[in-house]
């Protein structure tokens, strides 16, 4: 299977000559949308959230990893195997938390070369024939090198909000099984207690949560958390 | 054939999550996706937009139904089978407007049980595995049992907005079939004509049609009918 | 493989429906969604980035191709051949400028009628039937007639912008080829130099580009051109 997990859009232009690529190259393998609206321009956060989101897909699989504002310029291609998952993409941090998290770990550059390559578009031209490659079980001809990631966030939590979803929950970068469930977290002057779920709140109250990713989640129920906190996706947790 | 029909957002991280455990458990049967916008919060109005879609999709197809705001709660999971085509999701009346029209309609509770449950995503770690085991055909290992369901809308129109959509279309509950052409509508305070279709009225002129579903809908040539009318998605019709 | 570019909305109701069809007819061909938010009641601009995306679509594909405000009036239905690539959608423009770039070109009209075909969704009843009919290789089912295409736009550039990406990159219907590196471009007061890619300019500054579809495109580094520009999507390049 090849997960794709980038900022390109759902709704835009660029998914869809991705998957042409893919079913291209790797015919028959099914092809599976995490993200595309990764938070824009924000590598750390995305880090936080595909490692959340990697814990839990299968092994022998492959994920397009790329948020990559530095396209096209220096930063090198990367191709790492994390607990016997792929992930393909830049190395600019973005798929270095969960590497840091993994039991086994190893990371490659690519010396495979597509014929043409577009200065801005290297998901297209260059990751998803490398990920088809190896979802294929043709890593020979992905002609990769063992390296060290140049750039690395380590495996620590991240008390930022790294995404807020459509119904306005605020999902941060800490991992909720450290967090003692009596704990009351002030969040821009609102008092916030746990609670297991939704219903188990009054309508349009706050809480925090243990999500389904296994992070720490501000929520309300029936109502938006990111409207009544006043938080824009990217602010830092005080 | 699998299909989703959920309010999981079309951009956001939930729905491939879904189609994760979808592909695992049943692979090769294709999956579509439906809607993920379903109108949020409001059971009744995706309950009837359900309904109108259910017709048309393929007999022996399983549809994952999923509006949930009571999940982690005591609301029950179900199958229903209506007419040949597969229902699961919460029993809080999502599924019971295509029951209660169907002519023949059998409800289940669900025997099975993941091995890991979280609070806030059934779809994927409850309702998902079962759609794949459906549509794998293995119905023993689902562990069905007759029940009644808990939450039923019934079967009749309603005279309201249950969906807009992204041209400004206002789809009503109100199956066309029963009202007559001849019908002007008054709708805040504009009046509304029958027309055929977009063509057969001048840019920018309001009026109700048939829509694709063989629902009432008002629409606009070349505009969006939401705007015109200041209508807001869940109002009521007058 | 079969590729859908409309103006359906990407988060709407109505590219499942197509996809059920489809899958249905066609059973087992890759599908790909390439755009579905095609700029709205501007079939010029879709014409023009469906001929920048068609360039790079594989030869035997069957590309499912709506923008058709005049859906349900007299505008015909029309099978495009370009270069190897099926074209399927309204005679209304769209497949025209393609058509008049390809070295080999055959439009035909479509024979085959469904069963049922509702005023204002062709893209389900009609089209994407004959999509599954040309990628199943049937294509005498089809009932094919030669014909000339009776809206055409001709194959030149098109100065205005012609889609706005979500990062508020700004795509112009101008292939950069023809357009010296040297040229500066100057937009609503704004002079734009050429670069290669985001990173050669610092945070923040406009510039030009080549894009990943030969396209000239307005960009800027880490921020929205759009936005910087004052440009709506639509607006006419000066």
């Amino acid at each position: 299977m090849i997960f794709l997990f980038t900022d390109f859009g759902a709704t835009d232009i660029y998914v869809g000559q991705v998957k042409a690529v893919l079913h291209q190259r790797a015919p028959g393998v099914p092809i599976v949308d995490l993200l595309h609206d990764a938070p824009p321009f924000n590598v750390k956060a995305g880090a936080h959230l595909l490692a959340a989101l990697a814990a839990r897909l299968p092994r022998g699989s492959v994920t397009l990893a790329v948020v990559d504002p530095g396209v096209g310029g220096e930063r090198e291609a990367v191709a790492v195997n994390a607990d016997g998952r792929w992930f393909v993409g830049p190395d600019n941090g973005l798929i270095s938390v969960l590497a840091a998290r993994a039991a086994g770990v190893e990371a490659y550059s690519i010396g495979w070369k597509p014929e043409s390559l577009t200065a801005s578009f290297h998901g297209r031209d260059l990751f998803a024939p490398v990920a088809a490659i190896l979802a294929g079980g043709q890593r020979k001809s992905a002609k990769l090198k063992k390296v060290t990631l140049a750039v690395t966030f380590g495996p620590d939590d991240l008390a930022e909000i790294i995404y807020a979803d459509h119904y306005g929950n605020l999902v941060t970068g800490v991992r909720a099984a450290s967090v003692p469930r009596d704990w009351t977290l002030t969040i821009n002057g609102h008092e916030l207690a746990y609670a297991r779920v939704y219903s188990d709140v009054p309508p349009g109250q706050l809480f925090w949560c243990e999500n389904s990713l296994g992070l720490v989640e501000f929520a309300a129920n029936a109502a938006s958390a990111q409207e009544l906190l006043g938080f824009a996706p990217g602010s830092r947790m005080p």
